[in-house]
């Protein structure tokens, strides 16, 4: 009992604060407003606004003291950090809480996974509370380590960090009414959604199940339909999807009530020159929004959608996560207070072995990634600059000893897919366009949404000693030149995370970058668009470890035409 | 599994609505705008907004299409009604959901009395939801039947339209950390607050602890302050307090999203002859209000604070409560459909025996009420008019017999609180001014919040046989003449609330003011007034069965000086 007693002590004025935050202007959520005022901090919390004494005093004269900021949607998994340097990574940025969807982590290491990487956030001053991967596998044509069942997402919404549903991605199932669908959205209340491009009287069949939010909309019109269906509209600024400007201008038209910001997926080197959620308060204000409206899109909105009643705001019983600003302009924070502490330094998480030597592979040789070849057009992937979608070509490829092989001068290199969570040997092979790779081949255990080996090449030994090098690695990004590993980034942690600090990933992904160059790559983030490659519910044409997808079709299809 | 997938599939057009509204402007809650759209309807819920087909077509030309009315928070014990009368009285006026604190039940009848009453409310076409009462007794100094205890509001709290817990009557208990009221608030995440006249740090400290809402807010300031402590603002306009005026202009000035309606105690005569919620909506408009803005104060507001997720909205997924109004000045609805349906027979809610017969009082003679006085003077109860607080005044009684004695001619009326839930005989006496009473005696067993007996009398033999005839009626309110019982209406229930329709209900109240009226009582509502002379919480002198309560010192005070 002795918590609330001492708050309300503190709040009165009968007892002294922790810590009194003097002369700033403190940002008001609820009313959009700046108040002159002392904030007291009592253990971790907020005991009032007013005039108020404490054991500390922070000066913060001339300054806004604003909520920490909320991501509405991450997958962490993206920043390639492990969550303790994640945490390291955001903070300074004044991201004091996330709302996860570990779903890159649940195709490899299952629910045993998010409960361990649950557990491992528990001990870091950065909040970050889960949805349950509705989408494990992403499609039938995946091979993750398992798929997860309804028990499995019982189980993860039993935790109290674990809030709803993660985005349902099927939604083409979802709006058709399949079964195992609904089944996922009967779980929770609080269902997250995925519908790109979805519009009309498909967009209200979505929104009819109670699916409470969508983060792919990307036109103003997109936007408003959402809105006015009831949706929680997540304006996302990903590294390669980006809607900010696009959507911006309904916050402005609607105002901040049920908008709110997200990442989605930012890669480490983005957060690391751009900042995080701050950068998208940051943009709306100079694309127009009132500060105070861009703020509660990174605040009150994101903790409201998500029922985090004692986040985004600075008031009387919330957790003191406050930001020091300098400016309304930069939106980056002199000073973070996490539950009223400034953050300094956060403990490693432990890595356990069994999160690690997570690629396993069967016998894999040159041999492997051969084609037989009686002559004829192929399948071929072709990439779109920019975009996670593909094409599907088709073209005669280049026979050698009865093979099909690749041919560096028509930009054709050969793909493959490796099962690599069983070792069951299981391998898709194919070609792809738009790389320019002229010699070697590069590697990846990112490969969207199972995780599996994927692996491009113009030469079939490189391509072996690619996987080869990541199984010795546990996973990770590899570049082989010749006989010669020229670049790599481990990532041990399931494959998909590195064990080090950001600049060395970043000094890894410089190097990685480098090398592709030198094998002739032309596209600037090959890495990124190769983890796509494997998506087997993005159009148009991917594949898997089962071979070809014609997403379209949704079907299976031969290499040969 | 069959209902959400008929919904998608009407959603998506490929079924045919039970039910689609053609032709209305439809209001979207989220943007605030007016949609020309069609709305279809089935199984009682919106399956889209768009163009669709319907096997019932209801034109709409020409008019409004906005969500049912939700009452943030009400005692429907204050109608008098049962509660299906009470769904009769509202539902025409567009209430289609209420959020209850049935704390006057639960002073008579403890927690089964709210079990049985929600269970009652099941079969009704009105949404009731229930908040657990956190104040039973009000006071140390008020006798309930029984009081709530921590598990009983546990009991409470697992059913799944108990919301969360009822308004925290007892600030000043919370706000000095008392432990017992602390451990109320800890019971359950959504908890009302009830704080009139708190500011500063004081009201700092109430919403530290998480209250979430206030209903007692009177003035611009008052309000202001709250939704700057992050409390939700219930602007309240019941039958004898109202604020609307007041605070209406924070609505103009924030915006409706942390405000919400409610009509706390509305007497049946008000809501018959003004409305319910829609009245407040009529009002908020007629002050300058947006009717957009209004309309999510009477619907999204309440239900997003109190978490009822597919309440309060026109959208795809939203229970299909709508109301087709002709204009946007009066809203009083043209039709009320109710899950998708016309509200028409509302089937009776029957009565159990075990909660008529509430009233036991131990043996009442005319010399109960006796007075044995030494002389000097006496507190006395003075009547402020028009408002609940009383004044503590002194007087010195006529003496007659040795006896302290009512004396009419300075309207120094006898009162008297009997404890009528065990028939233990405890009275308090005293006397009170202000009724102008100048013969007989009337009596009453609505009496806040125990609810035991309270009677007013210039004469000890009339005060006597006013309470003879509520114990006969099991309770309601008697007008005393002479010998002669001049008027009367039965509130068999618990002795708060009538069996019978409300037009008798109407003709019994008008019967007992013109009684009142014969007996030289010169104030209007001199039952109303005298129902919260025994409320022990609210100032200044006040009278239970334990004696006088001289409430600013929270404290039993003798009756003699």
């Amino acid at each position: 009992m002795n918590d609330l007693a001492h708050r309300l002590a503190v709040a009165r004025g009968d007892e002294t604060a922790d810590l009194v935050v003097r002369g700033a202007r403190v940002f008001s959520v609820f009313t959009r407003e700046w108040l002159d005022a002392d904030v007291a901090v009592v253990d971790g919390f907020v005991a009032g606004i007013g005039a108020y004494e404490g054991r500390e005093v922070l000066d913060a004269s001339g300054r806004f003291l604003v909520p920490g900021f909320v991501d509405a949607h991450v997958h962490i998994e993206s920043s390639k950090l492990m969550v303790d340097e994640f945490a390291r990574l955001v903070l300074p940025f004044g991201t004091t809480a996330v709302v996860a969807d570990p779903h890159e982590i649940a195709n490899v290491l299952g629910t045993d996974g998010v409960h361990w990487l649950l557990d491992a956030c528990a001990q870091l001053p950065l909040d970050v509370y889960f949805m349950a991967p509705s989408c494990v596998p992403a499609s039938a044509f995946e091979s993750p380590r398992r798929a997860l069942t309804i028990g499995d997402l019982e189980g993860l919404l039993r935790r109290s960090h674990v809030l709803g549903v993660a985005e349902m991605m099927n939604f083409p199932g979802v709006v058709a009414g399949d079964d195992a669908e609904l089944a996922k959205v009967r779980l929770a209340r609080h269902v997250d959604g995925h519908a790109p491009g979805l519009v009309g009287k498909r967009l209200q069949a979505y929104a009819s199940v109670g699916i409470g939010s969508d983060h792919e909309a990307s036109t103003l019109e997109e936007g408003r339909e959402r809105l006015r269906a009831g949706m929680w509209l997540l304006i996302r600024e990903a590294s390669a999807a980006r809607n900010l400007r696009a959507l911006i201008p309904l916050a402005r038209e609607y105002g901040p009530s049920r908008i709110a910001f997200c990442t989605d997926d930012r890669d480490p080197e983005h957060i690391a020159s751009d900042g995080h959620v701050n950068a998208l308060v940051r943009d709306a204000v100079a694309l127009g929004v009132a500060p105070e409206d861009a703020l509660v899109l990174a605040t009150l909105s994101p903790a409201l959608y998500h029922g985090l009643a004692r986040l985004g705001a600075v008031a009387p019983g919330y957790q003191a996560d406050l930001l020091v600003l300098p400016d309304l302009e930069s939106f980056v924070p002199e000073l973070v207070l996490k539950a009223g502490r400034p953050v300094d330094e956060i403990p490693s998480v432990a890595v356990p072995d069994w999160v690690r030597n997570t690629v396993r592979v069967g016998e894999v040789t040159p041999g492997s990634f051969r084609i037989p070849w009686a002559g004829g057009r192929a399948r071929v992937i072709g990439l779109v600059p920019g975009q996670i979608v593909s094409e599907a070509l088709a073209d005669e490829p280049a026979v050698c000893d009865g093979c099909a092989v690749a041919d560096p001068e028509r930009d054709l290199a050969k793909i493959a897919v490796l099962e690599r969570h069983h070792g069951t040997g299981r391998i898709g092979l194919g070609f792809v366009r738009g790389f320019g790779l002229r010699r070697g081949a590069f590697a990846a255990t990112i490969a969207h949404d199972a995780h599996n080996v994927i692996v491009v090449g113009v030469d079939d030994a490189a391509m072996e000693q690619a996987v080869a090098r990541l199984v010795e690695l546990g996973g990770g990004l590899v570049v082989v030149d010749g006989r010669r590993v020229a670049a790599e980034l481990p990532l041990p942690v399931a494959g998909l995370l590195a064990d080090r600090a950001l600049a060395e990933v970043l000094d890894a992904s410089r190097a990685l970058q480098a090398a592709l160059r030198g094998l002739g790559v032309t596209i600037p983030e090959a890495f990124q668009v190769l983890a796509f490659l494997a998506l087997s519910v993005v159009p148009s044409l991917k594949i898997t470890d089962l071979g070809l997808v014609d997403v379209d079709r949704f079907e299976l299809v031969p290499l040969a035409i």
